[in-house]
């Protein structure tokens, strides 16, 4: 019995979902899990197969970054988690795929324009796509600095990230969270699915406009914040 | 026991039938079944997962979309669906999904042309594409004036609900319908189909022209009118 | 017992491959299987659901296109197998169905160019795409119109049918048969993956050239006449 | 009990391991397994369907590509095989498929540019596309041409075998290799994952760069070589 238990388990099941739900092969993705009150996250060992996970190899990590508890390595993208753990207090769970539409957006470095309702009923604007890292960045603390370049894309870009859960990091893959885990996962997916309609959408109408701001307000208010009335 | 048993078991079995066909993921679509002698229809409650979804968590709904019985509140779609019931008297059952190629046409804004026998066995015509929604009609009383939205265009472009039983909103996705709950669920999955051939045809051959009259006709009357030979 | 229930049980099996191989959704395609000796083949029934088939569903027709024993209808295009059987003693199956890429390829009127090994283990040319038919043949007996529009196309481009056993009809969809059921089905199965390829390389590559005529020839032969040295 | 039995036993799982991972229909491929201190390889029999495959019916073949046990013909394929592990001493197993985005990008006779960092993971470079083979080589011992075409095309480049196990034949196909077999499937399941990646990437933006120098090395270098912190 440990008091990290739960969210060893709650990080075990999540990431089992990632293959369920088709957004990674081999082990293209991770995802971590945070209880607040201990100051600690779980996530996945590092190369790990999804159909070998139990979650007692769910390594356990403190918001800077440094292991608890856990015989094996974490992740290697563990200190992105941290710092974005550290710099945005209401996220419990972060998600990290290469799935493939997403991360074909990230590679061709462009935001995801909002050009219809699916769109809209999870983000009121452009997917954003952060520049790619500046060789600086690369050679330093890569991991850290990825959640440096994350936080400082939302900054400038004066983003709330409790608006917006999914972003792309250019030349990389989509970084997901939410409040809790099935939020961050379900916020993968439903990624995965706006990139697919985005491409298939430039495909048929290279010119498609985006949304109206109209119906891109009365989308996002339907399901989020003090009017909706999306759902039981 | 309950006299709307039999369409509350008949929306269960429909909308279990949109994850089945690769239609929907999470709650992304919504099916209703219409028992005109007791003037009221069944639909799907808002935001509950498929695999949750159980005959007595089913809405039933006048047709002025007035919720008759039901402990949930009923899909967000609900006055959309109503609105066709009263405009439209003889179709029985309605699907809206946000099926990923259809969705995709809908949101370049453009009629599905007719390139091939696939689409005349099914529409004798394009696939109309309804302008997306005026600001105002979003502002007022959205799912209602989508309904507005729909039967407009039908009216616009002199097209008869009972041979054209599917086709897009702009900016938004595909609405389908039919006599019953198997053909108008038959509806989406066809028009799915038929705009994935569509994206590709263009694709290989943008200049790809529409379908000759000749066939066009063949086509629909081997299947539909008082002509058809097609089937038992 | 009859002496057709061969040919039914052979026309069942390989009519239940179609949905298997992801080929056809509802009804989108027919297999029928022929007998030279008796003359005859077994066809699908017209619009009966794949799940719903048993043996003695199938249709027992003669090569003029005849119905000779069965309760049911014969599948729509019947006259279309009747006359290719007539025509071509040498096969023994045929296989018509509305499969995605191969469809889309016959909608952009186009033949499917020959870019690569894969499509020269198989065909050692293009995949022939013949015209539309005109509103002329369309008006007539059209299904028999379409099995002269198809050997037609074959004997103008100077083509033999036991050499190349896949087309496309322009606008409409694809038609394979062979020396018995397996070998067209094959033919069906690998015509859809032969346009999936063609059409992602032409994407990535419009200006990709046609394979070499050594490849072609090296590869066709390796598999097809008296030097083939594939298989056991 | 044949000194065989373990690389019959490893290409027997190798093979099948294909079809479950989307990389063949029908017989569209074929892996062998060598053991380098008995100077043979274990290579599936040409043309037969892996669900009928059995561990004894794998051909023994020694590095000159002389059969040496087995009562079925090799795959046709086989002096490819035995060309590269004789070129190429460090190499445990070969993998050759047909799947359907590699062999676009060979078909569109193009390299695979690096785009992103699922690329980077695992080749720090374009992966490479072999010219297509001459028609003098065609003509020539086919098969064994194709071996020296692709270690051409290392030379050429001045590729390291052990650091890129994954190339394309222009005109043909994606061969794979690796130390083990597991590796060498892991490849050539990852190259169809990088080259559909490639694809949408470049239809999204046909303008997008290459992965900087510093990502590309930073990515490989945490999978590969003395530095790598990738894994347990």
């Amino acid at each position: 019995m440990s008091k990290y238990d739960s969210i060893r388990q709650a990080a075990l099941e999540a990431n089992l979902k990632l293959p369920e739900l088709g957004l990674v092969i081999f082990t293209f993705g991770n995802v971590s899990v945070c209880d607040r009150k201990l100051g600690a996250f779980a996530i996945k060992p590092s190369g790990v197969h999804y159909s070998e996970l139990e979650a007692d190899m769910m390594v356990i990590v403190d918001i800077d970054g440094n292991t608890i508890e856990g015989e094996l390595r974490p992740s290697s993208d563990t200190l992105t988690h941290a710092y974005l753990y550290k710099s945005w207090s209401e996220i419990g769970a972060i998600v990290h795929t290469h799935s493939t539409h997403a991360t074909a957006w990230a590679q061709a470095q462009r935001d995801i324009p909002i050009l219809g309702t699916t769109h809209a009923d999870h983000v009121a604007g452009n997917i954003p796509c952060a520049l790619p890292m500046s060789p600086e960045m690369v050679k330093g603390n890569y991991e850290l600095e990825t959640g440096k370049q994350i936080t400082q894309c939302f900054t400038d870009r004066k983003l709330d990230y409790r608006q917006v859960e999914m972003m792309l990091v250019g030349s990389h893959a989509p970084f997901c969270w939410g409040k809790d885990s099935a939020k961050a996962i379900y916020n993968a997916a439903i990624l995965e699915e706006i990139a697919r309609m985005a491409t298939l959408t430039l495909q048929i109408n290279p010119a498609a406009p985006p949304l109206s701001n109209a119906l891109v307000k009365k989308h996002y208010t339907r399901k989020h914040g003090p009017d909706a009335y999306y759902g039981q």
